[in-house]
Parts: C-alpha cells; structure tokens; sequence
C-alpha cells in the first residue's frame, strides 16, 4: 500500500481508484445526516486538507464519529474524484485508524475556532498545526531552499560564519555575553574587573551580530561566498520588526564593487520571489484572502520590475521638494527614516528601488569612502510596501584609507588585526550586503509582525520552549 | 569580455581561442629562461588554479616578474591548448593587472611552502587560501547542499530551532549561559540567588545543544521535517572530534518508527556521498593522495552496501566471543566505545551498520521502551573508518509510559509541559535522528582533526576572529 502525502494526492499524482494510505491531523470533522462522515485531514504537506469519507459500515464509525480537530488518524482508501465543491480528488475510506486522540477537546489549544495571532503566538509549540502557521511554514521552507539554490547555482559557496565571537564589532552593547563563569560568585582579577581568563574561551565571548567580517576572510579566497545563519542583538526593541535571535543571508563577492551587489540583490529577490510563486500557489492564496491583499501583487511586480538606482543625495531632493510633510526633516546627512525611503519607493518610483552612496557618518567604519570624500558606497533595497529589505555595502579595500577610518572613529588597528590582513595581502575589491530572512518571510506572506515567522520567537522577556 | 570562473575555463565552457577574463590571487609563479612567465591563478571554483601566460611584451612585464604567492590579479586572455603537462587548457594573457600586493612576501603566513594543518588553523582567516582548506571548504559547502537537496526532494522542511533557549534539556552542565546581566555587579534575589528576572529574557539562558525536542513540534504539524543549524556544548574536551559549537542536522519523522530513520539515514549518506563524489572529484582526489588514501575508496562502498542492522544485544555476544581483548570490557549494559563500534563495522560486518535496540539506562529519556521494558528504539550508525556517525531514535509517544519515564529519572513534568501537550493531543509515533556536520566532513575529507573543517574552531580557550 503506498503511503502518500495530501500534496501528491491533491495533486493527482495517483490516478482515481488507487488504493492509498494518508496519515495525519483531523483539522475538521462533519457527520451527514445519511449516516456518513466527512474527515478533513491535513499532515503538513500542503495547504489544503484531504477529505477523507468514512461510511458508517467501517468497523470503528462509532469512534470516527468522535474525532475532533487535532485527533491523529491513519486512513486506508482508494482515491475518487469528490463530488463536494473546492476540490476535485477525495478519499474513501476502507478504514480509518484513529492513532492519537485530543485529551479533552473542549479545552484543545487549538479547537477549530478562529484564534488570534497573538494567541498563537502563547502556543507556539501547537501553532503549526493551524492554517496560517502551516502556511508560514511551507513559505519559509520554499524561500531558504530558493536562496540555498541560488547562491548554489551561481557558484557560491555556503560558509558557516562562528556564532561566538570574541571580536566586538559593532559595539558590545547591543551584545550577548556568553559564559560559562559562575554568576554566584564571578571571578575578578587583582584589579576588580571580571576574570574572564577563567571563563571556558579565556576571554569575553558574545553572540555574533553579523557574519560579515568573518565571512570575508573566505570572499578573499574563494570569490564568492555567503552565510546563512543565525545572528544576535541583545537591542531593548519590542516591535514587530526586530528578533533577538533572527536569521542572515550575507552574500560577499571578491572582484565586485556596489553595482555588482546591486544587481546580485535585484536577481536573488527575483528569484526568490518566482520560485516562492511558483511553489507555494497554495499558501499564497491564502496570505492574500485573509492576510494582505497585495502580497502576490506586490511580488509580481518586484519581479517584472527593473530595480530604479537612486543616489541618496538625489532622494535627498526629491523628498525635500515632494511638498510632502514628513515627521522626521529631511536634510543632507540624516538617516532615512521609514516614512522617507517608503514615499520614494511606493509614491515616487512606484517600484523597487537601490538607493546608493550615503553619508559616511551615518554608516559603518568599514564601508568604502567614495571619491567625494564625503558619502560611502553603501546600497539599501526599498521595497514597495515595507521600506528597507537589504543593506549593503563596497568594503574598503585601501589599508591606508581603512586605517585613517579606524583612527577617525577612534577604533584600534590591533582589534581589526586579522581583518587588516586581508588588506595587506593581495587585497581586491569587494562588496556583500545582508537580508534579514524573517522579514522577507513577513514581505512574502503579509504578515504584519516577524514574531509569527519564526518558528520561536526570542524578544525581551520571552525564550520560551 | 567574459569574467569566467576558474572552473569553468578548465572544464572547458568556453572554446579554444574565446577571450576572457580571469580574476583571482597568485599560487606560484615561474619565470622561464626564454623570457615569459607562468602565473598559476586560483579563484576558488575548483581545486586546480589555470595557468596565464604572461610574454615579455606586456607593458608591465617587470611587475609580473615581481608577483609573489597571495598577489592579486585580474588576467586577460585567449584560452589555448596547454602544451605542459597536468592540464589541458590555459590562457595565454594579453594584460595581466596586478589588484593587490602581497605586503611582505617573506613573512606573508600562507607562503608557498609547506605548512603544518595546526600552523594553518593559527592563521585560520588566511588559511582557505591552501590548497587543502580550499578543498574542505568546496566539500563543506557541497555536502551542505546536498543535505537541503536531498530533504527538500523528499518533501521534507527545514525548521530553524531556536538557538537560545531556557530550556535546559540533557543537563545544565553543559550548556553556555547567555546573557546581559552585568557581570561586575551580578543582580541578587532576596534570597541571595541570582535575579535572572533582570535579564534580558527574565529568566536563566542557555545555548541549544540539539534542536530535537523543539523540532518535535513541527514534526507532529507538518509530518517531515528538519533542522541544520548551530548547536553547543561547553564541554572541556581537547580532543579531535569534539568542538563547542558546531552544525547538526536533525530529521524528524511522524508517522515513522526505528526503521523508517534506520533507513532515511542510510538514504541520506548515500545520497550526499554520490553528490560529493560526482561533483568534487578534484579535490577527494587531493584528499586521497594527501590526507588519507581510502576516503575515496570508503565512500564509494557505502554508496554500494547495504547497511547492515543488529541488535545491541546481539553485538555485545559477538564481541564477548570474538576472542579479541578490548581495553573496556563488554558486557550487556555498558556503552560501546569507540574500539568496538570499530570491530563490529570494519572487522566483523565489513560495512556501515545500523545498531539498534540499546538498553535504557544509557540512552535519553524521550526514546521510546520497547516491549522487552529494558531496551529503547535507539539506533546509532557506525561508519567503517570512523564509527558512529548518526545517532537516533524512536520518540516516546504514550503520555503514560513518558511520565512514568520522567518520574523514574527524577524529571518534573511542568518542566517537560509543553512536549507533553504533543503526546496529549494527537500523539504519533515519530522517530528522528542527529548528524554532526562536521564528522560528516572529517569522514569525507580524511581530515582527522574537526577544527580543520569548520572556519573557525570554537574549543576551550579559544574563540578567536
């Protein structure tokens, strides 16, 4: 007997009169007054359940007539076209197993009522038993396959960056320590300070916030190169658009400047976006029934649209003459706030756009000085309907121009000693930028809050499970 | 002007006489007598680096003559038909730029000289720049990819588990701690306890060592499913096959018993083995001829063999009658170690096999009993050459049967609340097992240490770049 998933049964992978065996979850049940039962039955596969028809000759219809959603179920039938509206293949039972039942349905976390986001959040051991997080899922899944696919397609090598790094190099207050020092009774040295000489790396050790510069290290060897991988910040930021504990793709091209990355961003968001369109029909039907209804819409048009390059100084402009009044002023060498990069994406371009070459003082110490002196050649992709998706940068390669940048930021040479390295041997051009895999995950599905695309979510307070 | 990849000129994309252009660093340079030189230039595509013909006529002849190990250059070029031995096509440069010096070349640390694979980990962010790192990282990277193909064909999902957790599943002692708290002034309680209501989650934190337990919650929504993250354990053990953080792959399976994961185990390594030894024969052949002459040869038979299965209990009576003394005795009960996992799968089998069925009380407290009520469903896949590679098992899925298990090893239930809800509502049996990455590429490598497999080696008293 072929075990088959709801998926390939749905899809017609078996012929009508196949003798299959599907295993799943009850997501409904409903008895007909002509003495059957219809079993909704879903097992992950894909976003619709199978309908499995119990008549009431089986030998157990007592207990199917007793399943309720989230009971576990094995059911042996051979496969008919349905006769029921919204789908056309359905299975009739020869028998149905019931393997696991819901101690007491009445208080199921999960019944089949409609619960809120935030309610399954609290449940986010149960939550991929619903729907939504079902369909979260799947996209998620479909999106890190496409990446993984992409960069392997294209000759990159996935390199995994270290989580614990004793290299501080963003600034170690947004940082996590990790120990293994006993707080009870912290050692110090003859000076007062912590001795961390007896902690288990023999020195203060954090959570990475970036793979970047690590990563680097195998762009200047291996050419093309990226990470994906969990990344860290200890940032005191409850919104719906900051993790503590998230997920990075890091590209890093050697031999490549700022259009290079550019153009990298603009291919990889493409194909993501087909291969997620074309793979996930289902669950995207469902984003933009019940979630955003511009979800599909809007992914269509990023990948028929060519990407608009926009100087920053150049939007400087434009959003100082839109007659427009923002909440935060506008003026040559001010971070762009949300409100600015989305008027120029969605109400000035009206697409994609890669805003280019910002100010130096308002981006890290290690993105290349233009020409000007004065702006970096740094890139952020704005996305209709979200604002910032990727940030990115051309790396300063010129060990004299890097090292006035660290001495200008007061930042010491033998801190970057390894990085300075790859400056001083056989340095080459090279740029990178970073996606945050939780907000592409809440562009593609809609969903408002990157809490529920994370299978468990880490903000202040919560690292429960 | 075509930029090609390395590999892709000595694979032969483009025809004899194409125009390209050719960028990467310098592996040795020769200068002929009859006034031209050999520049072997590596990009890191492909094990092998093309070799450039640089003529006397080129403009800045002199700086070719001056290039060194390391130096970075961009070659422009006519492919040809190479008249030397070792490869058949090079290209004859019509400019070759030199990008970046090499700052010192007599104190350059990745010189062309033979260099110690512990001197090389010393210089861990110049070191895939060698011939031999270079090739553990196109390995690294291939096996990754072929462990997402191979899950993602077979309708599987990658869940990432979280990485913090406070969660303290297998014991507290060898889990990092990670936090916010300052450190020079620790937060007290009342009580005199440390107040980890202060820190950043509320509560005590720790690093994941194995996602299983979280990825249990999906398996049981979405049927197939699994992990390939970062995991920890802040053990003190200097030894070649233990690193604090390293990558682990965990499929779960619903539905499924021992045998099902005996078999997608042994699905998975043939799978990802025929992958590495289709795509990365240059460099299994350096592996061969360097580092250890049976990697090829050992690969290639457990794509051919059928895994053989056996009984724990049937091994102990093999070895206690094999008339072979083992420096630990065996007797029903203990743990193998090492030398016997050894003789059963290279002296006795001859072949990777699947030991099954071990006694309880030296396996974890989620395997589930089997009817004999003194062994689990636990299997454990011992690799000739190397020995266990895959450990696994059978999940318990009665409520019943899994407290009375807490019970008997002094667990308290709230703490185990969540994963009981799996067995209280629509419990299945499932089954799942654990693979360290990074003895998946020792193995295929022959490298005998793991800290030459990862880029950077986490292991106590080190955490450096």
């Amino acid at each position: 007997m072929t075990i088959a998933s709801v998926a390939d049964v749905l899809a017609g992978k078996y012929s009508v009169g196949t003798a299959v065996k599907v295993q799943g979850w009850v997501r409904t049940k409903r008895d007909s007054k002509a003495g059957l039962s219809f079993v909704a039955l879903h097992d992950g596969s894909c976003f619709d359940p199978v309908q499995v028809i119990a008549l009431s000759n089986l030998a157990n219809y007592e207990d199917i007539t007793r399943l309720t959603t989230g009971c576990s179920v094995i059911a042996t039938g051979t496969i008919k076209q349905s006769e029921g509206k919204g789908q056309s293949l359905e299975i009739e039972g020869s028998a149905i197993d019931v393997i696991g039942w819901v101690e007491n349905p009445d208080t199921y976390p999960m019944s089949a009522k409609r619960h809120s986001i935030e309610y399954l959040r609290e449940h986010a051991h149960l939550r991929p038993r619903t729907n939504i997080i079902g369909a979260v899922t799947r996209v998620r899944n479909c999106l890190s396959q496409a990446i993984h696919r992409f960069f392997h397609e294209n000759g990159y090598m996935w390199i995994s960056t270290p989580i614990l790094t004793a290299s501080d190099t963003e600034g170690a207050g947004e940082m996590f320590r990790v120990s293994t020092l006993d707080m009870m009774n912290v050692p110090k040295t003859e000076n007062g300070d912590v001795d961390y000489t007896q902690d288990f790396f023999g020195k203060e050790t954090y959570l990475t916030v970036s793979g970047q510069l690590n990563v680097e290290t195998y762009c200047t060897a291996m050419s093309k190169v990226y990470t994906f991988g969990p990344t860290f910040r200890a940032e005191n930021s409850n919104t719906s658009r900051h993790l503590a504990e998230f997920w990075m793709v890091e590209p890093e091209v050697a031999f490549a400047d700022l259009s290079t990355i550019a153009q990298l961003a603009e291919d990889m968001l493409k194909y993501v976006f087909k291969a997620v369109l074309e793979e996930r029909a289902d669950d995207l039907n469902f984003f933009e029934q019940r979630v955003n209804k511009d979800v599909v819409k809007r992914m269509k048009s990023v990948v028929d649209s060519d990407f608009v390059r926009m100087d920053y100084s150049e939007a400087i402009e434009i959003l100082q003459n839109c007659g427009k009044t923002f909440e935060f002023p506008v003026e040559w060498g001010v971070d762009l706030s949300s409100e600015h990069e989305r008027y120029i994406a969605e109400e000035h371009v009206g697409a994609p756009v890669i805003m280019q070459n910002y100010p130096k003082d308002i981006k890290a110490f290690y993105m290349r000085i233009n020409d000007d002196g004065k702006t970096v050649a740094a890139m952020d992709v704005l996305a209709p309907g979200i604002g910032e998706i990727i940030g990115g940068s051309q790396r300063e390669e010129r060990l004299e121009v890097f090292d006035s940048r660290l001495a200008e930021m007061d930042l010491s040479p033998e801190d970057y000693a390894w990085y300075r390295d790859l400056r001083r041997y056989g340095s080459v051009p090279h740029a990178g930028f970073g996606l945050g895999f939780e907000r592409l995950v809440a562009y593609v599905t809609g969903i408002a809050n990157v809490r529920d695309v994370i299978p468990f979510p880490r903000t202040p307070g919560n690292a429960n499970y």
